[in-house]
């Protein structure tokens, strides 16, 4: 079979686009593996699949699959290059698409300086949603938000926020970022038995309540440049802290992503406001693969 | 600049190959390294660039850059996919090419079952012309071959055969390579100042005296899947050393190469036979990218 593909990066967390609006496509966890393969195959963090929708006031389709291989709920990065992309191809003249994911409606806007903003959808604080189990164990709080120590082995214990933004995240504040032991700690957390389902796990440096530094150790894919729903997640949690404002220009090591988020709404769980991220998303070639 | 070009591997070595026969070519050493960037660019261990050639007797020039836009003389993994190309491409209808590098001309032969064998050369074991500085220090002799020892720093020594394939390479026998330091190791043999053009660090764990699994960190390039001229390295350094007999079945990461050599040849150095080297070469993808 052959595979024509497009490939795009958002702050440096890389996709293979693929176009399945004409024709449905379905490819096996090996196939989207060599795929996501940087020697045998084209290569990315993530393989983002197009399609279209019947669904009345849904643009489009979007299925995520991780370098694994194991389909994910959301990558905020990868959104951003998915508007990106249908508007570069003509598949919309709109600039604003609303895009359906397993678990989500997400509404995407193409500015005119070449970048996205993306409604993030609001984050999810409800621990069984997350999903996380608490059971056993009292957090420390700050400005009324809770922190979780996760026992790692080893002796080594972090102390996580813990919320949704469509897939779990854990976020530790760390003193310097540049030298945090990511690729230590990250799959240790990732794989933490509190989290059913896998935890992306967030290690976030605060520079002042508007800049943060992060990096994001992501489930299914290893650290990655930039992670989007990380970022979301890392300023979300660092507001209910009391740690940030509403408006955080995040630092990653692909680039930078501007998150805004206007923070609990009065009325309680269920009504917060969503996230918005805006951040760069470009082309970076286009080709043909034999699978 | 829109550049096309073709993306292959030979054993897990992955390549960037690029068509200059009809359009002269020359990319800056930051245009080579966004294309080598696997994020930002294609992602390769090296770009290949075919070249037509004027020369009689040679059918085309060939040109290598490593990750780091360096050039370099010679890689026998890149030189099978590129026999694999200019035959699958049409450029040529003969299955045995004559190409000029930059040091030597390589004979290269595609096999029927698409298997590539090359001729790489005769080893050079002269020091100065590795280039290798031996000054001060005695060599351990077996098989009357040198096994130099190199001071790393912090307390670590290794023990390396020093020879040339076209370029130095230092090569040492390990008990597991699996398990080897090349990480830490690699790099410090690479930057040692007896090398003053720098080096190949191979790894090499003897099986049986036709068997040996191998591990490389390629000059420039960091530790790739299988280095070409270092399985032809430690083979011909296993084979002097009396550790090996002439034909060698070469386990590495990426795949099997198998090293062929018939040793010194009567009349003492500068009439060493060539070594042959056999294994595979593949087209990954097609593509364009905008520089």
């Amino acid at each position: 079979m052959k595979l024509r593909f497009t490939k795009m990066h958002g702050a440096g967390n890389d996709f293979v686009v693929l176009d399945a609006t004409r024709t449905p496509m379905s490819l096996t966890p090996e196939q989207l593996r060599r795929v996501a393969d940087r020697r045998f195959g084209v290569g990315c963090d993530q393989v983002l699949v197009i399609e279209g929708s019947t669904t009345p006031g849904v643009d489009f389709g979007y299925r995520i699959f991780n370098a694994d291989g194991s389909e994910v709920e959301q990558c905020g990065n990868g959104s951003r290059c998915f508007v990106r992309y249908v508007v570069d191809k003509g598949l919309t003249d709109k600039h604003t698409v609303r895009v359906q994911t397993v678990n989500k409606i997400l509404e995407l806007r193409l500015r005119e300086d070449g970048r996205v903003t993306v409604d993030m959808g609001a984050p999810v604080f409800d621990l069984p949603q997350v999903p996380f189990d608490p059971k056993g164990v009292t957090p420390r709080r700050e400005n009324g938000f809770a922190l979780w120590p996760l026992a790692l082995g080893d002796g080594i214990t972090a102390e996580v926020a813990v919320l949704s933004m469509g897939n779990p995240h854990a976020v530790q504040r760390v003193d310097d970022v540049d030298h945090a032991p990511v690729g230590l700690v990250g799959p240790l957390v990732e794989h933490h038995e509190r989290f059913p389902r896998r935890v992306n796990a967030g290690f976030m440096q605060v520079l002042s309540r508007s800049e943060v530094k992060l990096r994001v150790f992501e489930r299914g894919s290893g650290e990655t440049l930039a992670c989007g729903t990380g970022a979301c997640a890392a300023v979300v949690a660092g507001i209910r802290l009391g740690w940030l404002d509403d408006s955080v220009e995040v630092h990653t090591r692909g680039g930078d992503l501007r998150i805004e988020w206007a923070g609990l709404v009065p009325g309680g769980p269920g009504l917060e406001a969503s996230v918005h991220m805006t951040g760069p998303a470009q082309t970076v070639f286009e080709g043909e693969i034999e699978l």
